[in-house]
């Protein structure tokens, strides 16, 4: 009956979406509950090359940038090209995922989500391969930049992006339109922040997500409506002799009261 | 250049949102540009069994409905299950999703959408199995009664529905809550909807969706407000003796000006 008391719960406006939806989200696909029997009902069935592969977001510049590397197998070896790798037995994608984002930034808590599957036949001309997408959200300083490099991988400018292998740009494309929703409705943009941060460097993550320049007054009046985002006391001198103030991500005080809407207006707008 | 083109577009707002994302939504996944190789480049990489497995929305008697099947093979045969079946090497998910829906319910031009793909290494203890969701929205009326009965399958209320196998409970429960947000700003509702509808009908549909009473006064400003669901001048006598005006969706009215708002401040409030 826990079933069916889910898909009822997700009935329930918020709460089911808060209860319901972000557990999914994170959950599914993950574990299994029932031990593998070993036998195989579906001999006779075609199976299929799946691989992953990643959208790895960063910021820096008061720019959104993407994790590219220049592809090492053929075909198409040497063009650019989403990190990715294939879905081993023992793994699930998401799993997958994290460890091709490890073996490339050496970061295991990274925030990703599944963008979807791409699955047409002639996708990849190696083979017959289903590629799902992730896209990650991580900040650069975070990652460790002698295992970018002997991934011969790079961060390139969103506007800079060169034209990518296979349907590596529809992936890009799709990453960065769920980037724009998750970011209006959830605080998944302090992902691409450092630990403490400017509210000119926040503003500025908000308006290279959406392309747009944001009115400060009314940003900041927004931000600070939110009991989440809190002042550290510490002063960062690097942009002004002045020095700005820094602020944090209290994940904590979010939790006890998850209403996020730095740009909700803006996305209602949208819709 | 035009890949570049296609990611600098995404950054435009809604125009970028509009042209970038619908078409990528549609497009992507479905044909491959280059000619296969015939060539296997992977040799040596696990393979693995892919199906897809349908989300089959109805609505009727003012509820939403899904349609369930009996699972006619092992494992976990004659229990509920959603409707699915494997991808071929010839056909993408997209292809095999519209395959499988059309084999139960005799309809090929049904909305559908990827939810994603679930990929837990023992989420089906017939085998590993990956498995990639879409959900459909259909008119109930619209589907082959026979088919459906010949696959033993059946139309069952939300509030209804039994355990599922496997994890399909959190396919509906994640296909639940994209229904919301697509329904929240795009005119996807009317799918479920016969041609022709009174406005009763159309606001216990949102109701169904959003599982929440809509203020009517409230509701029919916005239908009004908005061009495109307009009175067709016939009346429905079924509901009372007076009868109801019927409305119908007009894509072409709605495609010259694009705007959907009919739930858009009950989304935002929720956001």
């Amino acid at each position: 009956m826990k079933i069916l008391k889910r898909i009822c719960h997700s009935n329930v406006g918020t709460g089911g979406k808060r209860e319901v939806l972000s557990p999914c989200w994170e959950k599914s696909g993950e574990k299994g509950t029932e031990k593998m029997s070993g036998k195989d009902y579906y001999i006779g069935t075609a199976k299929i090359y799946v691989a992953v592969d990643c959208i790895i977001f960063g910021f820096a510049e008061a720019e959104l940038h993407l994790l590219l590397v220049k592809r090492m197998i053929e075909p198409a070896k040497g063009e650019w090209s989403l990190m990715g790798g294939f879905v081993q037995e023992e793994e699930s994608a998401d799993e997958a995922a994290r460890r091709v984002l490890k073996e490339l930034t050496g970061l295991d808590k990274v925030y990703m989500e599944q963008v979807k599957a791409y699955t047409a036949v002639e996708r990849d001309p190696g083979a017959r391969v289903i590629s799902i997408a992730y896209y990650a959200l991580m900040n650069i300083r975070d990652n460790d930049t002698a295992l970018i490099q002997a991934h011969h991988a790079c961060w390139v400018k969103m506007k800079d992006v060169p034209p990518l292998i296979f349907d590596h740009a529809d992936m890009v494309c799709q990453a960065r339109e769920l980037l724009k929703r998750k970011a209006a409705t959830e605080p998944v943009g302090f992902q691409l922040l450092p630990k403490m941060f400017t509210l000119t460097q926040l503003q500025q993550l908000y308006e290279a997500v959406y392309g747009e320049v944001l009115d400060k007054r009314n940003f900041r009046k927004k931000v600070a409506e939110m009991g989440f985002v809190e002042k550290t006391g510490r002063v960062d001198k690097k942009t002004s002799k002045r020095g700005a103030a820094l602020y944090r991500f209290n994940a904590r005080a979010y939790q006890k009261a998850p209403k996020f809407s730095i740009i909700a207006n803006h996305i209602a707008h949208h819709s």
